[in-house]
């Protein structure tokens, strides 16, 4: 082993996992850190982009296609997969993986964020970052809503036990509690499980995100003595991420990174109100991230655009997850780097909103008869294969491969950031990367 | 070359395409036929299930599942393509093989049957064989109705010059002749182009539709004199096919089938309304195929139910197209064979509508905790990766992947039954194959 100028130890093999999940810094650059994070369903370089796949599909692509696209990671969810189709079924089926067909590492959210989302959030009228996204970009909070395809029903009854509330599908009232997290989490047979979380709104004042935080660490207690409690169902070990809360005050989020990060958890996930501009999240995370242990995987909740990624980056954070690069697909938005967009783009880049300047919006009318490909220098099956035009056409003719075609390009353009963000910690070119980038 | 019992000569040799289109019959059993449809994108043995791909692309998959699936020809639409994106954009690309990335043949439509469907048959509220078909399951005029997407306009004025008719996308009126239709399948590239009808409703009396016959007639003439005074334009050889018209008249079909036989195309549709019942149709099957030419390819339009094709290739027909395989898939029902719904089937098999006894619908709360893939017995990837308790966890989620999933399954569904026809033709067991099928 060489060290690296700031001391660390660098590894430089591939390591593989021993006991089932860990974590290896293998490079820093600053407060980044090139990884490997080690599971029982492969091993995975970081940081690296989660693509979401909340009822257990990446939505409107195959597993394989996910693959092909440079996909890792996949994040499921509970409380969805709880309601429907259960999680018994899955565990039938000897858990998530076999169940969807993916052979590769899955993280499952506790079902904290989506009891919040489908209640407090809605009841607010906004997200945990709405200020910053102010338009259908704001990336986790209205994205998730739109994955459960039914209206909220506004009933969440937050108590010391759990939280109370109706499921968005047929109205029936639930409890869910940190040991029932833990079970389902269990059944399902994720690598890597949530704590029971409750993630407050920005327009929760100190008083009550406190309050709350205090009883999140409670939870998170509770979580790990469930976890500790019960042994994995399906043949391979699961590892447990406690959550970081504390919305956009620093005392609080200082408070809770020591508390979450000297809890015996396999990884620390940040989570709630990250404020409401991208300076606040960087400020969250600078008051954060340095407090959490340097040997675990660190995972930052709901944030995929590119600066934002970026920023998190520079600031410790390992892996991500967001719903927008998909969903965006699906609106008929594609992603690309500036340069390209400049070099090709005839319907011109989108201007506002999160990822202005990298998207194109291929129901344009400019893309009508454009033969070149979504973005020529790009290696997807999508670009490969297809035109700009016939891109479009699907859209406007609502054929259901638009929406595929668009979804493994815009995986495939997290999954290239993310291997080009490698390759600069590695190389120390972090900075004059964000700067090709975001010029 | 050997002779087969009914004295015709058998080539065991694959053939290849001189010319860049042909027909060889290969053997014989009865009056079914073993043959090889040759084109410039590839040899098709046939008889063979052509999937519908109406707006350039098989509806929720990527060519290559489909290709995957055993999908060897593909059908797409005139009258949409011309109205969107519009025919000079598919030229601009080379054609529709590479505007849609399916590089094997391609027939076109010539747009009289949609003229049709979205005028005429929806004023009568009927489709060409509305009596067989009394549920949605009827398999051609509604499922493409289907198709387009808008409320039809109910405006379609038939004359001699051709059919004046209002866009269901933007109501804007088009009048469409031979001339024209011929010179956009010309630019589209098919491999296969279809003459110029008119397609009349089983509410037609015999004297409309002999009337409407004989101007098809006339536009036969009119279509391969545009044809023929045309030429290719993407580099590749086309051949036009006459379609047969007459509804369910003894004395209309013999005569359609004489004249439009007698006429050079490079090979024969028949279309129309075949009736009120399955043996209305064998009976139009039954006049019409003898009295055509032996050495040319011949294409039954818009019937793919296992019975109906089973009877028509007794009757000597070689393709077929029908979007109900894949309209189904996307409805949450799957295709399987009688005794695979015997073996495994826990919701039943479908008991009415074509098909019945064959399908099987996800949606049935009995297969909410199935481990089985769709049918135990299928090499499809679907069957392959996914239980029905996932394919039905999709179809109630909402998620695209379930329609995805299922079209696959069904396309297989259909070229494994397309092979086991073909075996069953060489092997002269076609009697035996069509007993067990359907017993």
């Amino acid at each position: 082993m060489d060290m690296n100028p700031s001391g660390t130890p660098i590894r430089t093999d591939r390591p593989t996992a021993t006991d089932g999940f860990g974590f290896t810094v293998l490079q820093e650059h600053g407060l980044a850190r090139l990884g490997m994070l080690l599971t029982a369903h492969g091993n995975v370089p970081t940081p690296a982009f989660v693509a979401v796949g909340t009822q257990a599909t990446v939505k409107s692509v195959t597993p394989e296609a996910a693959k092909a696209a440079g996909v890792e990671l996949l994040f499921a969810n509970t409380y969805h997969l709880y309601l429907r189709p259960g999680a018994e079924v899955v565990a039938a089926h000897g858990g998530l993986h076999r169940f969807m067909n993916f052979s590769g590492p899955i993280l499952t959210d506790s079902g904290g964020f989506q009891v919040f989302s489908l209640g407090a959030s809605i009841e607010h009228g906004v997200g945990k970052v709405a200020s910053i996204f102010p338009d259908e970009q704001q990336p986790s909070v209205r994205a998730r809503r739109e994955d459960n395809g039914a209206p909220a029903q506004g009933f969440v009854r937050v108590s010391e036990e759990g939280v109370e509330f109706r499921s968005h599908i047929d109205g029936s009232r639930h409890l869910f509690t940190p040991e029932l997290s833990i079970a389902v989490q269990r059944s399902l047979g994720a690598d890597i499980v949530l704590a029971f979380d409750e993630c407050t709104s920005p327009l929760h004042d100190q008083a009550y995100t406190a309050a709350s935080m205090e009883r999140t660490h409670r939870w998170a207690g509770r979580s790990l003595a469930a976890f500790e409690g019960s042994a994995e169902q399906h043949g391979y070990p699961q590892a447990l991420y406690g959550i970081v809360q504390g919305g956009a005050f620093r005392a609080l989020r200082e408070r809770s990174a020591g508390i979450i990060g000297a809890m015996p958890f396999g990884g620390i996930a940040v989570g709630g109100n990250l404020g409401a501009s991208h300076e606040q999240m960087h400020a969250v995370l600078d008051w954060t991230v340095p407090l959490l242990p340097v040997d675990k995987p660190r995972h930052l909740l709901g944030i995929g655009d590119v600066a934002g990624i970026l920023a998190a980056v520079e600031r410790g954070i390992d892996t991500f997850d967001c719903v927008m690069p998909t969903r965006n697909a699906r609106a008929g938005t594609v992603l690309l780097r500036r340069g390209e967009l400049t070099a090709t783009g005839r319907g011109g880049p989108g201007r506002s909103g999160v990822n202005a300047g990298f998207r194109l919006n291929l129901l344009n009318a400019g893309y009508s008869d454009d033969l070149l490909p979504v973005d020529p220098s790009c290696d997807c099956y999508t670009c490969a294969n297809y035109s700009r035009a016939y891109l479009r056409h699907l859209f406007k003719a609502g054929e259901q491969l638009a929406q595929q075609l668009a979804t493994i390009h815009n995986l495939r353009f997290m999954a290239r950031l993310m291997a080009d963000i490698r390759q600069a910690i590695d190389e120390g070119s972090l900075g004059e990367l964000k700067a090709s980038i975001l010029s």
